[in-house]
């Protein structure tokens, strides 16, 4: 049950070893060959946001995205953990806007943005969270679009396939597990099941099998021509788009602002971390076993880049330095490094 | 170097565990014997806050206190890491003015509350954070107090005597460092040396030698005189002004308001817990290996506690929830358990 994996990331405080972080990863291509694999990549792990694109295949498969003419940053937000800037707040209202809908219609509950600097402005604004600033409302207006989509078709009111869009056996729910069964290679109706942050249902998956998904979503191989197609689209839509994806300073924002369409990456809650990388037709599936994303996942995510995709020596260093960075105290005085641990180096060589 | 420790503490979402946490724990009495104790207690370890109340010993030991004429909530405040409350704030100002300083005595950087409520009304009320909001002010505060009784013993001015207390080598830190090599018994000067967050110098520590000062302050054997009085007035002090040592809602605050001097318990950085349990004149020691301390390492030590300390009915309810709390999403469902792992139960069996 509490496999010893492998210790990934180390915490350096002055020349001592002060934290570390040990976890699984499985780096596969389309065909399902592991190119090189960390600890027990499959036992079952929920993927929490980091498949949010996986999730989103149904909101273009389905010609909603289309339907409701949604623009690259409209996509990008459907495939986001964003940190509820202004620009994604309004963002996510006009995609409802577009469907025809409010925010009213999102079930993904509130909560204040985590970044402290986005939380400080809008506390400071004197105005309070609202759905929108959910890190998920725009996997949520994406959801939300299908159904408005199938209510047109059924000549309904948007309400009658919208509400309770949450539950496993909605008919947008059934679109989105279908999409992440599909990619994935997985009897989902044999995983563990959980709910997650946002309320919809989570599947325990290998990350085997998530990093093959990701791999297909790479290379359009093992898809269904419709999915194929959704995944090159919302690939291009957040590398044409990436403060979308996440924020101001995250990290997949910008590590997509200066690698383009070579990274698709995606963080997810609990220390899972998933990635595309078409160049190299490899999908990548990380999680600690700590739960540590923030800090660990991001780590390891970098020391992946680093090694696999093709960079300039500007874009190098730009990598290097998430990989193995400097620590800060309040004063600013440097007090340790966070850095990739060797034995995952050696692993990754 | 990375030592394969039990799991301590384990999240499930629905049936499944998601993430889990390894560490390591040693529960001392004050002759050095081991009660309990789960993975390597002999690896150095930096205390970080967690040894808050050690380095509070000169504040008393000194007569600065006294001189100054300090309060409980002043007394707490300087073995807290407080969440910047407006409360914590006006009593770190108020010991800064008792020595006739202000806050420009203070060296230990600015930070913004952690705490979501206590930044967002930080922010709201349109001011900005200062050296007196950083959760170690207090503790800060404390050291420019030693200096200035030492200034007014000289017949000098408080600045010379405050100014670069941080410096190892200045008189006030060392004061603070050979307070935590008598209650350690350990040898500082062979201990690897980091910065800790707040600026001071920092020392690995075996948790072994860690439980066992804290054993000694539980029980004041094996400490001089002087330390034996000032951790007794200290814990006292933290007893009678628990919200001072932590804050509103924080696991120190609401345990020791609970269970008042039956439990002396402090919070420090990266998965370290130290507590101080007089009734059973045991010294405990926790450190988790990622590091992750508001989610594992207040889990441990509820579970210690729920073990050791005498309890009623309702106060047995009280910790129990502490070691094993329903999980839930921003909509307010339950989504899984946080909870002390069996091997953790069987351990403290």
């Amino acid at each position: 049950m509490t496999t010893t994996h492998p210790d990934l990331v180390h915490l350096l405080r002055g020349p001592a070893l002060e934290s570390f972080h040990r976890g699984a990863l499985a780096i596969v291509d389309a065909g399902g060959a592991v190119w090189r694999s960390a600890g027990d990549i499959d036992r079952p792990v929920f993927p929490r946001s980091a498949c949010k694109v996986l999730q989103a295949l149904p909101l273009v498969a389905s010609g909603a995205a289309e339907a409701f003419g949604l623009t690259d940053a409209e996509l990008a937000l459907a495939c986001a953990s964003h940190s509820g800037e202004p620009a994604h707040v309004a963002t996510a209202a006009g995609v409802l806007a577009k469907a025809g809908v409010d925010m009213q219609a999102l079930e993904c509950g509130t909560h204040w943005p985590r970044d402290e600097a986005v939380l400080r402005a809008l506390a400071r604004s004197g105005n309070a969270a609202s759905a929108l600033h959910n890190n998920c409302s725009g996997k949520h207006a994406g959801f939300v679009c299908v159904g408005c989509l199938m209510a047109r078709a059924a000549g309904r009111e948007p309400a009658e396939f919208t509400r309770g869009y949450l539950r496993p056996d909605h008919p947008v729910m059934r679109e989105v597990t279908a999409a992440l069964a599909a990619t994935t290679g997985v009897d989902l109706g044999q995983a563990p099941m959980g709910t997650d942050g946002c309320g919809i249902p989570t599947f325990g998956v290998p990350l085997r099998a998530l990093a093959l998904a990701f791999a297909r979503v790479a290379s359009g191989q093992g898809l269904s021509a419709e999915h194929a197609r959704a995944a090159q689209r919302l690939r291009q839509a957040v590398a044409a788009s990436p403060f979308h994806v996440a924020g101001t300073g995250r990290f997949d924002t910008r590590v997509m602002q200066r690698l383009g369409e070579r990274v698709f990456c995606k963080v997810g809650a609990e220390g899972v971390y998933c990635a595309a990388l078409p160049g190299q037709g490899l999908g990548v599936a990380i999680k600690l076993d700590d739960g540590n994303t923030a800090r660990a996942a991001e780590v390891v995510m970098a020391a992946v880049i680093e090694r696999l995709v093709q960079l300039d020596d500007d874009e190098r260093a730009f990598i290097a330095a998430l990989a193995d960075a400097p620590q800060r105290n309040w004063a600013g005085t440097e007090v340790g490094r966070l850095r990739a641990s060797d034995t995952l180096r050696s692993l990754l060589a």
